[in-house]
């Protein structure tokens, strides 16, 4: 995919496009598209959520940033973490849905749901 | 954010790194960042994953499929998955995990645990 | 249901098998056993526990205690349990599965998983 | 826990008390309490949910039925129904809830959203 001379992807030199790809091809060498309806998919993630989760069920939510400092546990999360994006990229190819265009679009709602002056330190949640 | 030359943001000209940082400005901005410990916000994206899932829980697996060809079901769902994206960017934040450099690895992982000529046409979970 | 004279249904008095007939009579009046499959069932399970989770996201994990001693948090809370119940109580009507004995299974095996010895005052998960 | 003389437990013959009984010792045993508390039973009530949908998330709808009828699959997912179950008890045990009270009062609510004539063959969720 990458040549000696391309550097490594990181997330500054990598779109949001490339991902997708990256997870799309994955999926159609195995010919697995077959799989991938939104439905299952949505059961995927919240599979690989719950995976990501309980790496942090049992403890403070103190000692869940200490994570962080911890480069075994730290590589663990993270490996979580991938496996809910590359969901998340499925799932946006799988409806045709333009990830950056979208996320834009809910901040701006979020912004007016949530207006910075007035909900400064409180949470906005249940 | 963009001045009215900008073309607008999409998949092919975001990167991975202005994502995270819009999620991360909006948090700031809201003095949230108290509230953004892995442990919390592994629960919001496992609610936020199952919000998405709601829209496909009593319908058939084909029928997920023409959520793409129904514009409003679309809108909706793209948001939710907007919502999953927009935690999975903030736990990365959070825990300050480059997202495409663990992606890619991760893929590697998965080629060798899946080899696309046993597994081609054959799912690989449970 | 009950006719007067009957004790309100409470846990000491209520089997197992009543909220399970509770349950389904509830569903076959409605015609809905066509849609309660086991994968629908399990996907609309895991959405009400995200919703009882989502009571919790934000709170510390002490200030999650004093919800039992504030009536209206603790009746939304239960609530979210009661739908997660019932849910669990439609898989094991939909499989026909035994829960007092499944369950009474489970706690040998996890009595040989996790000896009480051993596991005093460590928490068994990851 | 049962003399030779005693019935096996079965859904028949097993109160929810008792499970909560059951489940509690468990607990008590292994001086558990301390992590037990709702935040943390929730996210591990939502973990054991995404396990038990694993078993479903590749397979067709009418496929997921068929499990029934699989003595080995059927078993491994009862087995997950059963720790739903477990920390459904727990967290109904840590915040001093009767489910059975609060299934029932719960169904008459359903009852009145979902009245039997307009929802006959339509399902109620989103």
């Amino acid at each position: 995919m990458t040549d000696s001379t391309s550097p490594a992807p990181n997330d500054s030199n990598t779109s949001v496009a490339e991902l997708k790809k990256l997870v799309d091809d994955f999926v159609g060498q195995r010919d697995w598209h077959q799989f991938h309806s939104p439905k299952n998919l949505a059961m995927a993630l919240a599979v690989e959520a719950a995976e990501l989760m309980e790496h942090f069920q049992w403890i403070e939510v103190a000692d869940s940033r200490e994570v962080a400092n911890h480069p075994e546990k730290l590589a663990a999360a993270a490996e979580e973490i991938a496996d809910v994006l590359s969901y998340t990229l499925a799932i946006a190819n799988s409806l045709g849905v333009d990830l950056s265009e979208t996320i834009h679009a809910k901040m701006v709602k979020n912004a007016q749901k949530y207006p910075a002056d007035s909900f400064r330190g409180r949470h906005g949640g249940e």
